[in-house]
């Protein structure tokens, strides 16, 4: 009798075992070779579940936005004030613990590493930038926001700022940790929202 | 009679070919086969100015540097008022036209194949950091800010903002074209200076 395997589980456990192999040897050593081999199976049995290379690039970086989605979703759904629920949610995009931290060395390696291929940089930056625009047009909606700003680019501004953290957080782990990455995001949340709506630190567990 | 070859300008040369490189195949495609190539000499001439690959890569990352730090000295040279020569040496960090736009996706290969390989990982991270709390402690020093601000933040804070608009010209180059890039920046600088030492757009040319 054929021994029955979960084919969710096993893609799963494929696209964990690339995360694996991009930590250790960057993205030139994420070959399927060196993937069958991390996750304990023969070429062959690999290509059942993916054809090639680019569909199991492709099909790891998607859990990496699924995971991250998942997360977003379970924050969505805790009750908090709302100014409380956008910093969770920011945090869920930055390298602030071990998984993510994970998450944001293979997003890396593989946005760099598709840059130069345009055919195949489905990246979802689209879906990100949305995201901010979901979130400063949300408070102010809320009339949580000052007067005066200019929406548009404050969208553009939190969208730097969270970016150009995570970047750094990955680079520059020793200077900017966990916590240092928190108070500058409530410290830059802070300049926008009224006084009355201000996060006070340290921020409440999720 | 032997050639009379300028070294400088040869190995000036070879790094700009391992730029073309590069940008065309990406890091993984930026062996000294196809850089001596790309370059027209033959490998063990290339071997002549480069022993290897990474000193060739690295030499070739320092010119990047190099490029950025000329142009943030003639910046310096000229008179205008603080914020706006601020404004115009952050400016040269950023992708905001055809050269710098090159140094930037070169840049961003680099740093992304050497991620994985600690001890190469030579990357003047550290110049970037110091080079923002020289821009706001200098401008806070000369009374241009806002008073309550907390500095040590807004330095990591500009460095965010300014390295994730980097990241986000060199990626989405549709949405955000250089007069967007710039009117982000005016815009956040704008936050945290005095009413009486706001920029103005248009900003001045250099």
């Amino acid at each position: 009798m054929p021994k029955i395997v979960d084919v969710a589980e096993r893609k799963k456990a494929i696209a964990e075992a690339t995360w694996r192999v991009i930590l250790e040897k960057g993205m030139e050593g994420a070959t399927v070779r060196n993937i069958a081999k991390e996750a304990g199976l023969s070429l062959g049995a690999l290509r059942h579940y993916f054809s090639n290379q680019d569909e199991l690039l492709v099909y790891a970086m998607d859990l990496v936005t699924e995971n991250v989605n998942k997360r977003i979703e379970e924050v969505l759904k805790k009750s908090m004030p709302l100014q409380e629920q956008v910093l969770h949610v920011l945090l869920q995009a930055l390298p602030v613990d071990q998984q993510s931290m994970l998450e944001m060395e293979v997003w890396f390696a593989y946005i760099a590493a598709v840059k130069h291929k345009k055919e195949q940089a489905n990246v979802p930056f689209n879906a990100l930038f949305s995201g901010m625009e979901k979130t400063i047009y949300g408070l102010s909606e809320y009339g949580f926001l000052k007067e005066g700003l200019n929406l548009d680019l404050e969208v553009e501004r939190l969208y730097a700022a969270v970016d150009g953290l995570a970047i750094h957080a990955l680079f520059e782990r020793e200077r900017l940790d966990r916590d240092r990455v928190i108070r500058t995001l409530v410290y830059h949340l802070n300049s926008i929202l009224k006084d009355e709506a201000v996060l006070k630190l340290p921020i409440s567990d999720m």
